[in-house]
């Protein structure tokens, strides 16, 4: 067995008792004090110590099946819907964030935000039609499409309304999924859309193209074709199987980075064309209204931004001693570099450890040990991506946008923690 | 819009069909010939086609929910239950590999192999207890595990029995998922099992643990502290959410590349020893029977290995013309660093794409463009991982093996397409 070595300290690497993130970047050699840990959360045990038998080793177990379900008792974990009034589609339910872990998002569990339900496709009698400023209109049926060559890739998608509370004047009550859920993250496997639009033949003109879904809403948008051109998918897989009717079966375009509402589920039309259609859904919806009244339209990419999922809202703390802060990092602008936390309000900032692989516009796993004194503390987060944008305060993203603005909020994140270990939403 | 690069012919890399792998590498440029695919696929269409609105797009779509579900176009892909007589939990389920793509299995579809069905078990009573040859005998609850420092890590498990229909002397007849679906990826996150045995401060001597399971049959193995040392997770979450109670809830030991079996289940007992405890799990079962009749214990890494999961039996090819190979590999001794691709029964072979990110100890997709002239043909694969090892070929693996192995296939899968389109499973 390797060398022992114990009894190397743990190094505080920024106020308020944040450890050095070497605790989490290997595990080849002892990396904490021996009885760091277990003082506070294991149970000693004598050396003839032995466990009783549970109920559930007396009797033989329950069979196989041929599609499995989570525990009953993780039932609890849910999105949470919340239906424009009179409707049970138009709306949206959010990603239980402060529930999970590592960067995949279970797709029982990816965010929905609808505009008029979900659409029952029968996949067989569904086609995709592209037209407009092609050579040659092309019509696919779902077995025409798996035959293209495909590609799979791991991406965020999330609604540029996510975190929309940020706005408001006083720091909104709820989970880190009521307040952040908007966002998740998943193994998409699909075909390149700029193959089948080479195949009908581009006209060189064309600048944008429609995307209509065939859900009751139509909902529809505008996407530059330098855009396709880069990396959109016709996405076909979600996590391995077939995508989900809420995640828009049996296509959904997909468009890594950009806000997730011009990633149309239910695809059923490409439409090439010279300027943007200007449809319902970026206009009366989707644009960014500034502090002089105008508002700006097209605003695709999602900025950078990181949050703490655990702890949070909902998960309080029991007692002084160490923990894990755990969250998630995303940029539509590439890789995320570095993550930073503060446990004392902002006052001092150490770097977090990302969790490999760290990929272009995917969820960035981050964690931090913290040796928690059990007093008042305020705990941030603030992401750092590939092209060096830097996640904003909340206060230099209001100086920024206005206040005005209701969407793109990517303002850092606070957590207080409070003596007896709740956790809620402040600002600052 | 990008310049166009139309009409660029499409490479033959090796006989009888195969394509270079530049048309999955990028997709900023056109790399294909413009209608290439959609001679054989799409419809043409006019500049006038509309397309018919479809029923779903008129009226209201369904609610959201709080944990969604599978279209039930798609209810058909299962895994596939075997029990031992007389019990319905002593056997194993397999991923319908031929159905999925990318490289994450959903949990629901994760294979199956238990040896008495799966235990009912409360995680609030649920205790794991580490003891035998360390100063400081540890019981955890899942409330103290879950305060240690945690890592994500993507990792295929993979039984060592699978595929074992390899030995037999006819070609065995089933789908890709039936003959070889007995591996699995996920994303695992979890404890490091080092950090907690070094608070339990092993003795020098140890040079084992044993791994005991809470299942009624108490699965138990034995295995080498060097490698619990080196990257032992005890992992609980898998995918985002916690283990599902068929992959071990709440807790699942996972040795990252070794025989699935070993990763035990429903982990209860860490017990650290001197020497391996000799389980029946380890001497009646999973060991290695060599043609001089002695048997090898303790093979525990498995193999490099690949199979083509499209085309296989069970999707029958539609007429000839450009197809997508598709397929997965993975070692557990790293990374992968190559898949070659033969479309002439082994006669000549073509580096496939991988797919991003290629990560150690899990699943890699590759891809191969055929162009199928419609005649009989044999498609195979063989993966080559960083370790330098080759996937054998049937005949290498039986002579280096013997033909009473019944553990750790990993020969060459060969699958003939007719020319009536239909794909089964042949030798050589």
């Amino acid at each position: 067995m390797p060398e022992s070595k114990k009894n190397i300290p743990m190094e505080e690497v920024a106020g308020n008792g944040l450890l050095h993130r070497r605790v989490f970047l290997s595990q080849g050699a002892a990396l904490i004090s021996a009885g760091s840990f277990n003082l506070l959360t294991a149970r000693p045990a004598s050396a003839q110590t032995t466990v009783d038998i549970p109920p559930w080793m007396k009797v033989p177990g329950a069979g196989m099946s041929g599609y499995g379900s989570r525990a009953a008792h993780e039932d609890y974990i849910q999105r949470n819907p919340v239906s424009a009034l009179g409707t049970t589609g138009s709306g949206g339910s959010r990603t239980p964030l402060q529930s999970l872990e590592g960067m995949i998002t279970p797709s029982a569990l990816h965010f929905e935000r609808h505009h008029s339900g979900i659409p029952d496709i029968n996949p067989d009698d569904h086609r995709l039609l592209i037209h407009g400023m092609v050579d040659r209109p092309l019509i696919f049926t779902m077995d025409a499409l798996s035959r293209y060559p495909m590609v799979s890739r791991i991406h965020f998608i999330e609604c540029s309304g996510n975190s929309r509370v940020g706005f408001n004047i006083e720091p909104a009550l709820g989970s880190c999924g009521d307040l952040h859920g908007l966002v998740s993250c998943s193994e998409w496997t699909g075909v390149s859309l700029a193959i089948l639009l080479e195949e009908a033949g581009i006209d060189p003109r064309a600048q944008w193209v429609l995307a209509e879904g065939a859900d009751a809403a139509v909902m529809s948008r505008s996407v530059p074709v330098e855009k396709i051109m880069d990396d959109a998918l016709l996405a076909l897989y979600q996590n391995g199987e077939r995508l989900r009717p809420d995640n828009g079966y049996p296509i959904r375009l997909l468009l890594p980075g950009y806000e997730g509402n011009i990633s149309v589920k239910w695809l059923r039309r490409i439409k090439v064309t010279a300027e943007p259609t200007m449809t319902r859904d970026e206009t009366s919806k989707y644009t960014d209204l500034r502090q002089d009244g105008k508002s700006l339209i097209f605003t695709f990419p999602m900025e950078v931004k990181s949050v703490i999922t655990s702890p949070s809202p909902g998960l309080s703390m029991s007692g002084s001693g160490l923990y894990e802060i755990s969250g998630l990092a995303w940029s539509g602008s590439g890789k995320i570099i570095a993550v930073e936390v503060s446990a004392d309000g902002g006052r001092s900032w150490a770097r977090a450890a990302l969790s490999e692989p760290v990929l272009s516009k995917a969820m960035t796993r981050f964690r931090m040990a913290w040796r928690w004194n059990g007093g008042d503390a305020v705990i941030k987060s603030r992401a750092i991506d590939e092209s060096g944008a830097i996640q904003p305060s909340r206060d230099q993203l209001l100086e920024e946008k206005g206040t005005k603005f209701n969407y793109h909020y990517n303002g850092i994140q606070s957590w207080r923690v409070a003596s007896d270990g709740e956790v809620v939403n402040v600002y600052g």
